[in-house]
């Protein structure tokens, strides 16, 4: 049988180094805490887990759930604000069939999350770009848009974003969620960086204002846990979650991921998870340290601010090189990222690349960092008139 | 904490027979195989199962598949061909929102089950019904609807059906796939009943056709495994294969359930699987004789075909009694079922009922149908003149 059988979503050519996989490193995936979480289901002797399951997801599930976020949120959560999913994309995937119709106008920040976008696309969405800075949405352009057009929703990440690594203040925060209630639009918000702080306690989710009917957060356990259990949730205004409890989809399979579900709801009420987020933290600040070091080092010339949580650095290249041509370059030097473009939904940002610090130990993201500027250098080589 | 905290999709009232349920006896779901092959996962120190799997599914899980598929349909089934879903109804949902656009039509049998009309609601799509007879659809009523408009697809069930118990001949199959490719609609065939049967080999499955560009076939380890794994497949040409894993939602979230997919090619590949169909045959065939037995005893009135594989029968009540009427007398002697008016797209079959053998053993099964002659003879009573 000669047929390529991949396991994984993302096969890295041997020798490569890919700044851009935005995937967690498969040693930081913390398989004995899952074995441990399985046998423990396994041991109950009570086989629910393995039936269709409640369609909000696990009761039990979700009240452990909703005490580890009251915990890390620092504001309460209730089980029943809580709606399990199969991870985010699910999550968005749910939001598009439930209360978009193609046609429809939704707003995404500049740049954005690209495999969202992709999502958006397959519903028929129509994108309108609102610009970001250092401080997240720009609040000024967004109003100006709000004038023109009512977007069914605003799809944002809030925290160390992807792929800015920038953060939305507390009072721009505030402003949105009057402005949602003002304008009646939804917010949709990727939380799923929001415990990954490294230098910055972020603000208020916007989960601690999922009591706004027009405020949906969505969480997930891919950068926290493991993303192959395709486990996440929704918290909401309870008839939210009433809308999307009795969607046709879960009434005819029943709640997302049961089987999961009743796994990981062990490691969180054993306090496992806590844990082993402290642990990701400090291994992923190191990680940072080594790429800020090293982009200091080799590309000088960089723009980016320092990213204070989350997966991503978002340079801007030295020279206002151009990132896709950048690319193309890249292989021969066996090293790759993903170029900014691709974070644009209107064929933006060009000068701007995404280096990730997940997936890589801090000698390979050094390597990886030297390797981009030695494929930087090979380009400019053509533009220097003194060779 | 006095919350209520469902685990399961449903609860029954204690005391209760829900005749009604078309989820396996929980007592049926073989914890024991899938802690094994939990524990066989775990024990290979690969991590790659808890990573964002393949688009496609893992494609050893695939081969697997493939291996057990080939030998169940007795016909050769490609790895390539087949894409891993959530089960039946993500791969529903997902086909909605890659083919069609709300105030699409498609077709579907009368009757036809009830939870997959919700997930074609939620898409805003028409549904025009095909009138089906003990062989399967009706193929001149078929006609007759394709000569005035051509569905986006039209979705059935093609072996041992739900509600019907019915399955498709394979006269009309070929008749079938020939009409898809000439009037160019989709058939999407939700075979999920396939390998349950008891008395009766079907026809070759749709799957058998899904080197056609129009004919996609479903499948789900929900009946013959476990529901909580949520996990299934869907098999078709590979254009159609290759427009879904290209697709936003899996881009972003990866395949769609790389834990539970590794878990479950382990009871594949070691054979447990085609055993365990085996032994729910087994038990399967010996409540619906009981069935049958309890209906001749208590319901002589009540008209059906024996079902010759699947979960249901299909009655048409004594003296064509109004289904839903009966339903809420039936409350009074802790006996339920589905009334036929679930089943149907035009708010007809009233005088139907559906039963399920799944969910209960022998002695309830008989218990649960001379309640239901309490109820009937209850409502009779107040036509009965002489009383």
């Amino acid at each position: 049988m000669n047929t390529f059988l991949p396991v994984t979503q993302i096969q890295i050519p041997s020798g490569f180094i890919d700044l851009g996989i935005g995937d967690p490193q498969l040693s930081l995936l913390p398989i004995e805490l899952i074995r441990q979480g399985a046998e423990n289901c396994f041991a109950q002797n009570d086989l629910s887990f393995l039936q269709y399951g409640a369609e909000q997801g696990n009761g039990y599930f979700r009240l452990a759930l909703a005490k580890f976020l009251s915990a890390g949120y620092g504001s309460p959560v209730e089980p029943e604000s809580l709606f399990v999913t199969s991870g985010v994309s699910s999550g968005l995937d749910l939001i598009c069939t439930l209360f978009t119709q193609p046609g429809d106008t939704i707003f995404v920040e500049e740049p954005t999350y690209f495999l969202a976008l992709r999502i958006f696309a397959d519903h028929g969405l129509r994108l309108v770009p609102i610009p970001t800075d250092e401080e997240g949405l720009v609040l000024d352009a967004l109003e100006e848009k709000l004038a023109e057009i009512r977007p069914k929703f605003l799809y944002l990440i809030p925290a160390f974003q992807n792929p800015s690594g920038h953060t939305l203040t507390q009072e721009r925060r505030e402003r949105l969620v009057e402005l949602c209630q003002e304008r009646d639009f939804l917010i949709v918000a990727d939380e799923v960086y929001h415990f990954l702080n490294y230098s910055l306690q972020p603000p208020k989710a916007f989960a601690a204002y999922s009591g706004v009917r027009n405020v949906i957060s969505l969480g997930s356990f891919s950068k926290i846990l493991a993303p192959g259990l395709r486990l996440g949730w929704m918290q909401a205004e309870l008839s939210r979650i009433e809308h999307l409890v009795t969607c046709g989809l879960l009434d005819s399979g029943g709640g997302m991921n049961p089987f999961t579900s009743a796994i990981v709801r062990g490691i969180i009420e054993n306090g496992e998870l806590e844990k082993h987020i402290l642990s990701l933290k400090t291994t992923y600040s190191a990680r940072l340290a080594t790429m800020d070091a090293a982009l200091r080092r080799y590309l000088p010339g960089a723009r980016y601010t320092i990213p204070q949580g989350g997966y991503f650095f978002w340079l801007r290249l030295p020279r206002d090189a151009d990132a896709e041509e950048l690319l193309t370059k890249a292989n021969e030097f066996k090293v790759s990222f993903r170029p900014g473009i691709r974070f644009s939904s209107q064929g933006g940002l060009r000068q701007y690349v995404r280096l990730s610090f997940s997936f890589y130990e801090s000698q390979e993201i050094e390597e990886g960092v030297k390797r981009l500027r030695q494929t930087l250098e090979k380009k400019v080589t053509w533009y220097n008139p003194h060779l």
